[in-house]
């Protein structure tokens, strides 16, 4: 079975959306990754951290999900990160309430000797000096490593964001990243500027509005399954890097025709994650429904016209 | 050969983009649905009113193009549509800049005897009243009713909006526009209330979001292409329209499968448009470019996923 190696934040969050409202639950992007990984065959680990307030049914349910948890390291006396929002009426956008970084701040990754020579990498959003610590531990250059960022560490740590970007084959951004990253508006303008910083394949998240993989001059687009209720969005970016690393690590493949397929099932996951509050839909999704959701993109999007000549 | 009915403004347009700025141009909903029936093997016509400033080129234009000019009346003395608009930087919003009516504003379509039982009609975007006055000329009904409008109508004449939709197939509307029509921010939820109005076919334009159709409860979404440069998205959306309705005249399958691929085709020679200010690049577009970019739209969506058991 091949090793998906995951770092990321373990956490709690508390929500508000237009739909009603959460206490801390669990949160964190390792932990919908977590969950994602679950379905597909591969043995994942999480290196993260938390504080000694962190329940341990929690870490119970990931280790019954399959995820190995050796690499959460439990700091004793320590307070877990904690990031509050609440999310406008279109659910596009949000406010941050609360962040208290708490036991994050002094995170220093150790990566399990297990875990050294994972096949697939996946570098959560973080500061950029984690996610470089973790690549010096691999004893061997893994065989897929993707990296997950965001626009605050753009604006704080630009010159440690890009060394760790030129070490990944994979980023995931989302459009206004990309933009501000490459200083393009032309999403296919971004990708190909991005190119030339490192990654060979550049993964466009737009939310509601799907997914864009670029490889050199290929493009391939995945929609977001248009749903009835979108319920709250926290987490389906992370559930979608799950999905693609996931997938990617078991076929170990990473062709773009392969890479094409997990960025299908990295929405397909992230579809469900949308569904309820927090990670309860992921905690309670089986692999029926997943297939099922499968036939939908299907049909959502494959169409056979024949060229005319 | 199939009959397709356009019906829609033929105007003057003076466009101002973030990559420059027209003087009086030739423009207008049916215009741009004209040059895009050029590309499919119909009997295409256009009803519409100009003024005596018409220019005859522009008229020749369309007729070069195949396009049956007989229904395009023009009032001795009378000014034609003029159309001032400039875009954001984001090209994804626009100002009015001006909005003449000029000899729209006492239009009164007649449909040429030979089109009374076309195979399909395009009721593009214009007073509701004008639309079901098309409707009432044509002598059977025809085997489709494809309805374009757009907001304008729906807080100035819904109630003879909500007639005419009765009386349609397929309604094309903005994600924004679905919203204000069905009361529903859920567009998936929209359409089925929209549904419920009476058209069959709900298609939802996304702008540089793609398009989906929906039909009970079935759903399709054709993206938009990527493109490097958007130059001018004027037009683009009644070429889509135009490339929608052309494809299922010459095709004479109103299935869902074939829609599918008529929103596909639609999306294709938008992606034209935008490349170019004004009708410039549609003038000059050949049918291999278009079968070349199908290519490229099937790329972009086509993948390969075995279902697991």
């Amino acid at each position: 079975m091949n090793k998906l190696l995951i770092v990321g934040t373990v956490a709690f969050d508390a929500i508000e959306t237009p739909f009603g409202k959460t206490d801390k639950i669990l949160g964190g992007a390792a932990t919908y990754i977590g969950l994602a990984s679950n379905f597909f065959n591969v043995d994942a680990a999480v290196v993260s951290v938390v504080g000694e307030d962190f329940p341990k049914e929690y870490l119970d349910l990931l280790e019954n999900k399959g995820v190995n948890i050796e690499g959460i390291e439990i700091v004793k006396g320590g307070k877990t990160f904690f990031w509050s929002g609440k999310y406008h009426n279109d659910l596009n956008s949000r406010d941050t309430l609360v962040t208290e970084l708490n036991v994050l701040a002094d995170f220093n990754p150790v990566v399990p000797q297990a875990y050294k020579n994972s096949d697939v990498v996946l570098l959560g959003n973080l500061h950029p000096i984690v996610q470089s610590g973790v690549l010096n531990q691999m004893s061997e250059r893994p065989k897929l490593v993707v990296l997950d960022t965001m626009n605050f560490w753009m604006d704080c740590a630009l010159p440690e964001l890009l060394d760790v970007i030129k070490r990944v084959d994979v980023i995931t951004i989302n459009d206004e990243e990309a933009r501000q990253l490459s200083g393009e508006y032309s999403l296919v303008k971004a990708a190909a500027k991005i190119h030339t910083m490192g990654p060979k394949y550049v993964v466009i998240k737009k939310g509601e509005h799907g997914a864009l993989l670029f490889h050199n001059k290929d493009v391939f687009f995945a929609p977001a399954l248009p749903l009835e209720e979108v319920f709250d969005p926290t987490g389906a970016g992370d559930t979608f890097a799950g999905g693609f690393a996931g997938y990617i690590a078991q076929s170990e493949n990473i062709s773009f025709s392969n890479l094409k397929n997990a960025i299908i099932y990295g929405s397909n996951l992230a579809s469900f994650c949308v569904e309820k509050f927090g990670t309860e839909r992921m905690e309670n999704l089986d692999k029926n429904e997943v297939n099922a959701r499968l036939k939908q993109f299907k049909a959502l999007t494959q169409f056979e016209i024949e060229l005319e000549e």
